[in-house]
């Protein structure tokens, strides 16, 4: 039996504005974590009613407590879960019966613990499908409330009183930061809706949680904390909502280096992916991903007040008080790709007619003089019409920590008579002026690098790209599991003729049977052609360079023997055959269905280097032509192709078109295509395209049965003999 | 006429312990920023006399006012010269004329502006020279010494009263970062022996005067912020001087992206370079260099406690009471290429052993029972004596935040009890916690991105090469200046035999005249050689695969046409012919001269993308064959030549051995080369060598003229016909 639980607005209810509320193991010890919750709730003067649940006591923290959830004398809406492991099980089907709407478990100990941990989480699963009861957690530190006082959670940072209110909404998969970002947020002015911490997602997920709230008109927009990229889909569904009305997403995400996103795992139980393929999936989504704490907690005013547009290279203006702190945030800007730009001769001009000499650099610098805020202002009032700006910085130094009104009051009243983006980098240490600046809605920064960190977040933030909603692209089970089926090169170039991708012309040959002529000169390459031999080289499965007939005969036996002899059992009988090809460069282009966000494609230039530099470009799949144009603009080594220091340029229109077309092989339906790669592609002059010279495709086991398709192969390769 | 200013301890009493100090130009009002150093100066208690200087009043704030410097009772130690840049420069030259041992410089307007200012700085040199007065400045904003009360400075920052004492000196390019170190300092309990704002470096430069302090007892470390690397001799000899004492170095430089290069240049006016050349400079000179403002501050209780070693893969052991804090600082570390190690199985049993479940991942995460004073200290005593880890970092939740004496007590008695470095990562906003762990000299930061940068700038800190010191290298005033002499291929080949760099056997055949008989086999290749022309592919220059005399006959005339049509008024007479060499790998081997830091060695794989990625290791010239092998080991695309997936294995011996020998081309007495380049170094299989078979060297115009090296080429190369 399964029931389905509350979903929408009645999860975002149950979950966050519940009228009563179950704390299921409470302490009576104040010491203790678990007696938390009734502390800070009671702390923070919360309106609903709140049942505490402990079997051995008849009154914790000196209120009656009742011995079970069923002893209640009313249903809760929201039960938290403060019990060990096991009973947590216990409590939670103890909700299921009750129908309990949504219940959150403190306690870990499951599939992080691995083993048994794993059979008990799946074992929470089961309960709360049956029953229809929501989970949060396991490992959830509770949920916050801040406009409804329900400060439902364990976690120490939340014994403040006056937790901040505002319009920002926290998901985070790790508890413990979500008091770090109220303790930091409170010191800077920022204001919170609610934090969730959603802990290991064995039912609600960052995704659904954030969808939920996304009418609630307190919320203005989205800080997400995440560890990994498990429930992708439901995050997806949850940005392009989030896009369409306007509330912005920022993200910070763990695993930059393989060592954290390794201790993802062992942390919560989630599954590890590359990171370049969380970035991506991410930007697709129009979620801005910051790289430092501190940025996550910055970002905000800078997205509600930057539209998301398409400036290719957006450009940023400085003013300055402090020449050394604006060289600082400059640098960091610059490291991150954002051009911060010189003030155009018409600019400096208009600069001139209020009195500032604007020099000749990048920098406006006031010195001195801009401490007064008539300079400050018409310096900025200047910048901020200049049509060469996308956004203008001020840096303001000490006097931010000595006289914060004056020295932001220019900042401040420059941003609100002016629609173009203005944001404040202040010297450390000035925490009236950052309260200021925060109060008005003026992004602000206090270190160079997450000021440059959020600027650049900013402008790297997309459009979502709706393509991705609909359809959505299906994962199969076996994905990422390595089980799929490798079809054979010939195979794969059909499959990537299906969608457009030119091939080099191939004929396929019969070891031991005469050559025949061939419809392509001589000279030629021959390759072992068998499903079961991806790496032809490693087994001496090539030879390059044949010049005739007869040495292609002696080439193709010697493959065989080769390859026989390099892989005990392998039956070689065919080989494939194509004309030598030269380009100016190649490429490799691929599909990857990654188990987490589904299918990416990807651009790379070939070759060894490339691989230990990490040079690629990805996308979610599908991508059209103008996607495909910019992931050319993001590989380095692509640099060569495009006529670099007077090479020969390679045709990027063509690279262009093979790469919209290998997306498209996510889209296929009678097919599913977990890997697919060209490596190489190789690049004609420009105007005289690319074509696939290898290839190596693999389908999920569930397609259409292996030998059918190995059959249908014989007669096409017949017909080149 | 010139004299000598005051140097070493006479120059440090001057400058920062002066009995008497002067204000020029010291202003009455209390808003002018002329107004500040009495104003601190007699907030502070500063217990020396203090001489306001002021034409126009006959009192400035109160205290009588003198109306010249020579109309003083006494020749002040020091005179800080407040007033505008013309009057500056009349205030320097009286200060000469009294014999006024330093005078510090507040104005601007002087070499950076470019122009007229230009001349005005080389007049603040040549009075300085000519009273033998020493100069700080100019756009100096002055200098403090906490320890004597001597608030010397116009920085508002130092309006505060309490500044904090301690044993840290900070030199800075920029005036305003000295406000902006003292106020983070303060707020997080670093305490200050002195604060000197270097300015220009018309005369004093940050090494001069760091190099002059050093016998002070109350300086522990030095902190410095650089805008560029000019008088790097003095910072050298400084660096290398306080690594014999023990005292630690670190810096901060701007400069990381070429915009804010740039502006270092407008700023102060100084020269700006290559960031990796600035790199290896502080590297090489032991100075540890921290990206992060934040970490500049945090880095020295860190470089107190940890000696330089030469630990090739250090390792961090982390604990924790919050997975999710610990999770962003190992990913801080692992992105800056710090390793970060699970316990041991004997350091596992050991924590058991005090009842401690370690797990099975690289951290130790207590969990909230970490926040227990006994288990926290346990677990940090079995680690901190694990053999395993260099440094161990502890991770604290809020209860930093809430209970800032129990949380940091069991780091700081476990910090006292064993030697090996301890860190602390903190959450942010507990001050209080953050001054006990800096009282205690415990290194504690607030974000991980801090903690990852001053952990990897700690590890990477190296042992100054003495080899560096003597003899001091040349810098030839025309090096960098691009209008050195140029020799040919045939002669820098010789040059490079010098230094015993192998070459590809070489013939010089004369366009026109028969083709000898040549000492080596062909193919050939064949070279136009004429010292012009640098690019020879660029112009038509180069023919490969040159199968016999005949074609190498023919391919000569047409290389001379080619040629002299790309390259009207150039006489191609000589050709240069080398047989064909292949090898498994191209490197990149040269070196340069840089302005600034004198000769560095350069190592890069070939080809248009390691210049795309810029991967190349540097170091200064001379290099011994273990740092050679370094530099190999730091190139990212040398990985194919050590047999990357099975590739073949390239001589790296030989590379060693050609970049010890390049290198010694700067310590060559009877010419200088400004710049010498090998592209490519051919390397060869394992065990058969590497030699040049391109060279490009440039002499600094004052060494031998250069027809005199023409014609000794002319016989030379005779002999090979």
């Amino acid at each position: 039996m399964a029931l389905k639980g509350c979903t929408g607005s009645a999860l975002a209810e149950a979950l966050l504005r519940p009228r009563t509320v179950a704390l299921v193991g409470v302490s009576d010890d104040i010491a203790k974590t678990a007696a938390r919750p009734l502390r800070f709730l009671r702390r923070a003067g919360y309106g609903g009613e709140v049942y505490s649940v402990n079997p051995t006591r008849a009154t914790v923290q000196g209120e009656p407590a009742f011995a079970s959830l069923s002893a209640l004398p009313a249903r809760p809406d929201h039960a938290f879960i403060l019990t060990g492991t096991d009973a947590a099980i216990a409590a939670l089907e103890e909700c299921g019966r009750l129908g309990v709407p949504v219940a959150t478990i403190l306690a870990g100990g499951f599939s992080e613990a691995g083993g048994a941990g794993i059979e008990r989480e799946k074992r929470l699963a089961e309960i709360g499908r049956s029953y229809g009861v929501r989970v949060l957690g396991p490992s959830s530190i509770g949920v916050v409330n801040v406009h409804e006082r329900l400060v439902l959670t364990a976690n120490a940072a939340f014994a403040e009183p006056d937790l901040p209110e505002g319009g920002v909404f926290v998901a985070s998969h790790s508890g413990s930061l979500i008091g770090a970002m109220l303790s930091r947020g409170k010191a800077r002015g920022v204001g919170f809706a609610g934090l969730v911490s959603v802990g290991g997602e064995v039912d609600l997920s960052v995704g659904e949680i954030c969808e939920a709230t996304l009418d609630d008109p307190k919320i203005g927009g989205y800080l997400l904390f995440l560890e990994s990229m498990r429930n992708a889909d439901a995050l997806r569904r949850f940005a392009l909502a989030a896009a369409e009305r306007g509330k912005p997403v920022a993200a910070y995400k763990l695993g930059r280096s393989a060592e954290a996103a390794e201790l993802a795992v062992s942390h919560t139980g989630a599954l590890a992916g590359e990171d370049d393929v969380a970035d991506t999936f991410l930007r697709d989504c129009g979620i801005a991903r910051v790289e430092s704490f501190d940025g996550l907690l910055e970002i905000m005013p800078l997205l509600n007040r930057m539209p998301v547009k398409s400036v290719r290279h957006p450009a940023v203006g400085v003013v300055t008080t402090t020449g050394g702190g604006a060289a600082m945030a400059i640098d960091q800007l610059a490291v991150r790709g954002v051009r911060v730009a010189a003030p155009s001769p018409d600019t400096v001009r208009r600069l001139a007619e209020v009195g500032i000499a604007a020099g000749e650099g990048r920098l406006v610098d006031l010195t001195l003089a801009g401490t007064r805020y008539d300079v400050m202002k018409a310096a900025l009032g200047v910048m901020q019409t200049a049509p060469e700006f996308d956004l203008v910085l001020a840096t303001v130094g000490s006097s931010a920590r000595f006289q914060p009104d004056l020295a932001v009051a220019p900042v401040i009243d420059s941003a609100r008579e002016h629609d173009k983006p203005l944001a404040a980098f202040i010297v450390p240490e000035a925490p009236e002026a950052l309260l200021r600046l925060n109060a008005a809605g003026v992004p602000c920064f206090r270190a160079p690098e997450s000021c440059g960190d959020v600027i650049a977040a900013a402008f790297n933030r997309r459009v979502p790209r709706p393509e991705l909603a609909t359809p959505p692209l299906p994962v199969p089970p076996d994905a990422g599991s390595g089980v799929g089926r490798t079809i054979d090169e010939a195979e794969a170039y059909r499959l990537f003729a299906r969608v457009g991708v030119p091939h080099a012309p191939v004929a396929v040959l019969t070891v031991g049977e005469p050559v025949p002529e061939l419809p392509f000169a001589y000279p030629v390459v021959a390759k072992v052609l068998h499903p079961d031999i991806a790496h032809k080289t490693d087994v001496g499965g090539v030879a390059l360079n044949i010049a005739d007939a007869g040495a292609l005969s002696a080439a193709m036996a010697a493959i065989r023997d080769r390859v026989e002899a390099a892989r005990p059992g392998v039956d070689v009988r065919r080989i494939l055959v194509q004309p030598m090809t030269r380009g100016v460069a190649e490429v490799l282009v691929g599909l990857r269905r990654d188990p987490q966000v589904g299918p990416v494609v990807m651009l790379a230039a070939g070759g060894v280097l490339t691989e230990i530099y990490r040079d690629r470009a990805l996308r979610l799949a599908p991508v059209d032509r103008a996607t495909a144009l910019e992931m050319i603009g993001e590989v380095k080594a692509l640099q060569a192709l495009a006529g670099y220091r007077g090479r020969t340029a390679g045709d990027l229109g063509a690279v262009a078109d093979a790469l919209v077309a290998v997306s498209r092989l996510a889209l296929l339906d009678d097919v599913t295509v977990l890997e697919a790669e060209i490596n190489p592609l190789m690049v004609m002059a420009d105007g005289q395209g690319a074509a696939a010279v290898d290839a190596l495709v693999q389908l999920a086991t569930a397609d259409a049965p292996a030998q059918s398709q190995e059959d249908d192969t014989e007669p096409r390769s017949g017909r080149n003999r």
